[in-house]
């Protein structure tokens, strides 16, 4: 794999001055051209061996390209603010948005890498974080992202050279870290894990390119020439996808006649509406649980425990009170309510999932999601907002999501707080005949109203995609308020005693 | 997750009988159109809770669409003849080809859960295996194959019922297995373990639909009527999405300007060509290597050590003849040599790697490779056969390919045979002016030739991509065809004596 990178390719100082000179001006017009019809982000990736020529070329393309609209991010041991977060979120953190290029060092590929030198994790373990990287490469560019990653190489000899000379310049050698020479003596290790890497990450859609690394003017213009190559086709197909899909999402909409065989029952048809509890015990069981919860996210905090609690439900479905139940019995240094309507356009230029990630909180809090990335297939699948293509993919898309704060230990509950239609109608009622309540409804609640059906189908096919065990769908029979409340909040009680009993 | 197929659905006889008669006719109307105008292949897989109708689902499709266009394959334990090769060669080798339905009953997925239920794999484990099926799923859906996958899906006390059913009915007691009760004990495992497998496989380019299996009417009604609607859909997206990709390749080939920038060294340009030997040392080289190489292979047949040699090089680079060096060696029950040129119609009509997969043999067998799955990233590439999206992502799936042959033992060996320029054209006037020899020589050959620093560039692609530590491309100097020759012999001999000493 790396013998083809081992050639000494050279180039003069005449000849790259001459290309230099052409390359710059081709990436500052694509640059332009990404920036005004490009409907994309741009993920470039250095990765490689010491001494190959990372940090140089990503200096370079900042000083050919506007670096105003380059994002460049160089990761080292996670921060505090980072460990304390799912392993991804550093990633989405510094994700560029569409029209901007972001360029990584040592990135996503390198604590897989380094793992698996070490001897830390075996070919499995190595297999699976790898297929991570896969889902959020494929997550992106299904989105229309365009992924390039660069393996800059050089032979161990040739290292070994370029240590040695930064040792012996008194004026350099505070470069050298301590790991330099040591990593030099695993060259073959890491060579065999890089190897693994790029066969199984080397995607049509997220592509590695080696570049020898040893000439500074060659590897350069490679990178360079490269780049522009790329994103060129990258522009063209883009636009022509882009077409396609929209051309398929109309066609599917006009011609596609669905089979509406039938009625089927929905897993919320089979709740039982009529559960209620009294004013009475509604007080005395709200003290006890609020009681309760204040106790055991406290536990929580000292045990750094993260919480999400993520609340979906039709409108008027009750979900504001029934967060307000929990908030009471909270700190406010210890959560945040994140309440979610339609993306802004900072949010409408990244990956749908992107807002959501940068709500994800350090660790020992409680995050509570009103409305959450559900969103993604429900609003807007039911509104034509994401089309067929992307909301079905999102199933995928979102358990990955989950499975990663889940294995962080993050608890993770999610409620569909469920009435029945009529009920709906009689709390909009209310809503428009009591003045204080009055701002809460609006005509885009009557229009979903209309779509009930709809809406009921797409809620019990989330349900079905995404129920987990260890993240669960409950389902909370909200006809009664006081009844509901009262269930959500024993349930994220024992949500929470389940978790520090097996901390 | 399953909650949702737990509401007792149903549909009387009296619908299901009306609704049949429709859906009958939809569906064969759009198999007509699937075998007309569908340029792909349809691969539907059964899995699930024992009892919940798979089988009868299986038959129904069978009995309402034709047929004689459907492929219906069940699972069981692998045979002989399948125990040794790779685990999914039986998938291939039970591929529809397009126009056609396969229908798979206990198929790829069977395994892994079975092994995962049974704490035979860990989750690391059983995330590799269903990565690689994710592999296999894309391949195919990226090449235009729908992939539709039912879960069927009943609860533990409707398995109960079905099971004592059937104990107590002396006509059907006979289908019970003894797994059977024992699975039924292990209900909870399955269902996580089902569980896993539908998050992780659940994509937007082959779903999973979980399927109510308790009521037959209503489970049959819903099988048939979801496949309705994807294959509609399909049709209507293969169909847009062929268009698109035929646009984008004729835009990639007619706007899109390379930038072709200096020259750059191949691999083979390293390659010190002078090498050669006299014809005495030859054939005493030859009567070593032969006996050598012979006694090896006894061993690799008795041992049931597989082995797989890939020969591939410019036209007159000698490949014919460096085999036959091989193939003299050995005794012909236990090698195959397989030539392959353009693609025949059948061929044609399903996945490019179907037809090497369906060359691999039993164990202990050797099997030469006369060209093979790398003319899609050669010759395919360049006379653009492959669209430039299909040869990128070739390169990972031939790598994942060649990594099921290596993880199931075989001896993968790949020889790229290299000549200069100048003697392919001393050896093409050769032909020319041999009688014997002229047959070889086709006008093909004189274009191919015009094309050399494009074959050059996807020749040194091709190793970047390809050559791995367990399965490396031996780069042969053949200017010399008795050097050459002594050189594949022995690093067969020596790969070989590698395996036989680690075995």
């Amino acid at each position: 794999m790396f013998q083809t990178a081992e050639l000494g390719q050279q180039v003069s100082k005449a000849e790259y001055k001459k290309r230099e000179l052409i390359l710059r001006q081709d990436l500052l017009a694509l640059q332009q051209r990404l920036r005004s019809d490009g409907k994309f982000p741009v993920i470039l990736d250095f990765a490689g061996v010491r001494g190959a020529g990372k940090g140089t070329s990503t200096n370079l393309l900042n000083k050919w390209m506007d670096a105003r609209w380059i994002v460049t991010q160089a990761y080292n041991e996670p921060s505090d603010e980072e460990a304390e977060r799912p392993v991804f979120w550093r990633y989405w953190r510094n994700m560029p948005c569409k029209g901007q290029i972001g360029i990584y060092l040592s990135g996503r590929y390198s604590k897989p890498l380094l793992d698996y030198v070490y001897g830390k994790t075996n070919d499995a373990q190595f297999t699976r974080e790898l297929k991570r990287i896969n889902n959020f490469e494929k997550a992106l560019t299904d989105d229309g992202a365009m992924v390039l990653k660069f393996w800059m190489h050089i032979s161990q000899d040739v290292q070994q050279d370029r240590l040695e000379l930064l040792e012996n310049d008194p004026l350099r050698s505070w470069r050298l870290s301590p790991d330099d020479w040591k990593h030099w003596e695993m060259y073959d290790r890491f060579i065999e894990a890089a190897e693994k890497i790029i066969s199984q990450t080397n995607t049509g859609h997220a592509p590695w390119e080696i570049i020898e690394g040893e000439d500074f003017y060659y590897r350069s213009l490679r990178v360079g020439e490269i780049l522009l190559e790329r994103l060129e086709r990258h522009l063209i197909s883009e636009e022509l996808r882009q077409k396609y899909l929209a051309e398929f999402r109309k066609k599917m909409r006009e011609e596609h006649a669905l089979p509406v065989n039938g009625k089927h029952t929905t897993v919320m048809d089979k709740l039982d509406l009529s559960l209620c509890i009294g004013k009475k015990k509604f007080r005395n069981e709200l003290a006890i649980g609020q009681a309760r919860l204040a106790t055991l996210h406290q536990q929580a905090v000292q045990k750094k425990l993260s919480t999400i609690l993520v609340f979906e439900g039709p409108d008027a479905g009750g979900k504001g009170g029934a967060i307000r139940q929990i908030t009471e019995a909270l700190d406010a240094r210890n959560y945040k309510v994140y309440p979610f309507a339609a993306p802004t356009d900072v949010e409408h230029s990244h990956h749908y999932l992107w807002r959501f990630w940068n709500c994800i909180q350090r660790s020992g809090r409680m995050t509570i999601f009103d409305r959450s990335w559900y969103g993604r297939v429900l609003v807007e699948r039911v509104e034509n907002f994401a089309g067929d293509d992307e909301w079905k993919r999102a199933f995928s898309e979102i358990n990955d999501f989950e499975e990663q704060l889940i294995e962080h230990g993050i608890v993770l509950h999610k409620f569909w707080l469920h009435i029945s239609k009529d009920e709906q109608l009689r709390r909009f009622k209310a809503r428009e005949e009591t003045p204080h309540k009055r701002w809460k409804l609006c005509d885009e609640d009557w229009r979903n109203r209309e779509k009930w059906d709809e809406y009921s189908a797409a809620v019990h096919e989330m349900i079905e995609k995404t129920s987990v065990q260890k993240s669960p769908w409950i389902l909370v029979e909200n006809e009664c308020k006081r009844y509901g409340r009262i269930k959500v909040l024993h349930s994220v009680c024992d949500a929470l005693e389940e978790a520090l009993d097996t901390d």
